[in-house]
């Protein structure tokens, strides 16, 4: 196998955002504190992918779940300080598809 | 199936990233035009699969791939207005990756 000259880092970084549906789970979770719902209908994923994803995040201390005992059950999710420190590379993604992304949609039948 | 909220633009620029070593031909070629080995061997990536994510790029207006009719033939590849304008998204990741993707390799056996 070749050796990359690449960073590592960069690498690990890059193939995170590589994981279908990572990038949308962080953007949406720049707009606050959300419980599981809100996160699968806001960006229309599966429930299996969303928990899959949601238990990777977590597990690279980029999501936060908390857990409430009431009745029934409330479980919130939200980014650390790992995960916000994300937002400025969303945010550039944003500002690159605003500027360069054809819209393909605008004669979509979608009714406001 | 669920309708998304998040921007139809958004989605397809991440949904680009997502696809593995996108990213890192992009980042690669911001360091300017390079030709196929070049590439390849700087990211260590299978001549196929470089190849495919190349005409993908290209199909995007991403990449422009420019051939020289000499003996052998050269042909090199650049990043268009376009893929340039990818830098500041790359730069993010790469300083978020300094910043916050932990150092596993400190103890590997490369030695420099």
């Amino acid at each position: 196998m070749k050796q990359s000259t690449i960073c590592p880092k960069f690498e690990k970084a890059i193939s995170l955002l590589s994981q279908r549906w990572m990038g949308l789970v962080i953007y949406q979770l720049l707009l606050g504190t959300q419980r599981f719902r809100e996160i699968q209908s806001a960006i229309g994923i599966s429930g299996k992918v969303l928990s899959d994803r949601l238990k990777d995040l977590e597990s690279q201390g980029i999501v936060k779940r908390e857990v409430f005992p009431k009745t029934p059950v409330i479980i919130e999710y939200s980014l650390t300080e790992k995960g916000y420190a994300m937002e400025p590379v969303l945010k550039e993604i944003e500002n690159w598809s605003q500027l360069w992304v054809p819209s393909e949609d605008d004669s979509s039948s979608e009714l406001n």
